[in-house]
């Protein structure tokens, strides 16, 4: 799409991010910025970008993220989990795109006053997602402020084009699936997390590739909607069967409440993805071979028109995002 | 180099980055980790890292820098200026490796009380840069905080084996060259340098390639002692043949205080380089011919027994770099 440059834009230059909103601001950002030719086959927008390796090759995916103290992790984080954290959120990225992780950059911004054992923690739990994920880690930069930990990374990775999985293939009649558990990852599973490259490459190599996959990051109620918008489909949820946390289950009884934080609480780093209407139960079969985290359909892709709908007991509701949208917090 | 891990790192485990320094964190990091193996062709170390393309093909370069308000600008900067600096440092390191930008990612961590025309403001600065430069922005992202400004940039590039250039191939008896003047970035020229790209280009490809380049981020003593550590080689410097900037002739009459700012001020974004013993006056002709910029002969590469040697008025001094450290700041 063209730049729609800086005149054109319809928001007012006055409002500021707390108002806008950050998915506001990326959009904006995204309209802003060129994205084609050049190699790219897919821009901003997805869990990584893609571009054309030479031909016949790999594509190379490119993805990074941002972990910031207060925000992403508390004080009470020891280092060792703040650097894999940073680690694996990309590492997620790149598994949502079918592909393997291969090098990583590091930017870490640090207090002043941090000492150096804590960053050396932060360091080791980088270098262990490196090792577990195969990833090397080939530079970065080191600057300190007086404010908290800021670490961004940057991992690049690669994918055969026909094991390459975006936001955007999901059709009406698809199943929407999902792995693990959701909700609740607040109480721990956010900083210890494991990126379900395993699962996501069975899946991107199978008979059974989803049609549209994306990792659970903002909650399945925002991440619905990205595939959604990227789809241009719509999504029945049927509260039933959402695989609820043992976090959750343990600490709510009334099941709103448990479906409520299963879709609005973020951070489960599960796949969430799209099958041919046909092919889930034979992927489920397929699947309990290999992997003992379960693999569970929630609903079915609709057409647009329909948006995003809450099945429960009988009755539907629309679904919104919490938008958790970091500007909003 | 193997990992050394944690527990023989020479230096306590209490000492805060402000006592560390930068450098010193950097050093122990990068022995830390794994730099073998993988496709790597060059990790930590470098203005970029280098990965190997499949056989035959381009190398991978890739970059990553942060920029931070009040230590990398001021709030009086423009977000254009802000955006373009950003950008345009990466793009400064992708040059100084002989290699061609191509695709930048971008993780932004903004104020929650930012403007929104300053936001797209410095986004406007970034795809300055970009088309400037022929680089397509594929990824990113945003999130807030209480603090100032952030930018992370990512740059991917390439270059063909043959015109990759690196920081470890100076010999005793090259003679050391610079482009440009040096010093007084601090006032202006930091916020809206030209990376060296076309000369850096030239360089690569020419009979006259450099035995050993760097771009001068941290100002040329700093960055002649990573050119020295790189190459196990010493300098030596003649102070009447550095290239002072008009900002700084005009504000100090003193030859010495002249001589000091060109050597520590930093962020001048010229490019260090070392060519061999006969060909400097045929590149000076050659270049010449291309550029208004001035290329200058500053010294000398000398064995690693030597050191790094300011030469003034037939008198050696030792350089010392002012270390430049953002933790000694």
């Amino acid at each position: 799409m063209p730049s729609a440059g800086f005149d054109s834009l319809p928001l007012s230059m006055a409002m500021n991010l707390s108002t806008l909103g950050e998915f506001g601001l990326i959009s904006h950002l995204a309209r802003m910025t060129p994205s084609r030719g050049g190699g790219v086959v897919l821009g901003i927008g997805d869990d990584a970008a893609v571009v054309k390796g030479p031909k016949g090759m790999n594509l190379l995916l490119a993805a990074c993220d941002t972990v910031i103290e207060k925000i992403h992790f508390e004080k009470g984080a020891s280092g060792k989990e703040i650097g894999w954290k940073a680690m694996a959120r990309n590492i997620s990225d790149i598994a949502a795109m079918g592909g393997l992780p291969r090098y990583a950059l590091v930017a870490a911004t640090l207090p002043r006053s941090l000492l150096k054992g804590r960053a050396l923690a932060i360091h080791q739990g980088i270098l262990k997602a490196a090792k577990d994920f195969g990833i090397m880690v080939v530079g970065g930069d080191t600057s300190h402020h007086s404010g908290g930990i800021h670490l961004t990374v940057t991992i690049l990775g690669e994918v055969h084009p026909r094991h390459l999985l975006t936001r955007s293939g999901a059709r009406p009649g698809d199943v929407v699936c999902v792995t693990g558990s959701l909700g609740g990852s607040i109480y721990g599973k956010h900083l210890a997390f494991t990126p379900r490259m395993e699962e996501a490459r069975f899946l991107a190599r199978s008979r059974f590739k989803p049609t549209s996959m994306i990792d659970l990051s903002d909650g399945l109620a925002s991440d619905l909607m990205r595939l959604a918008e990227q789809s241009g489909v719509g999504f029945e949820v049927h509260a039933e069967s959402i695989p609820i946390s043992t976090e959750i289950a343990r600490r709510h009884q009334r099941f709103d409440d448990r479906v409520r934080h299963a879709l609005a609480d973020g951070e489960d780093y599960e796949l969430l993805f799209t099958v041919k209407p046909g092919d889930f139960s034979q992927l489920q079969k397929s699947w309990k071979r290999r992997f003992k985290l379960p693999v569970t359909m929630i609903g079915r892709v609709r057409p647009r028109s329909f948006g995003l709908k809450l099945l429960s007991d009988g009755r539907t509701k629309a679904i919104k995002s919490r938008t958790n949208d970091h500007f909003l917090d």
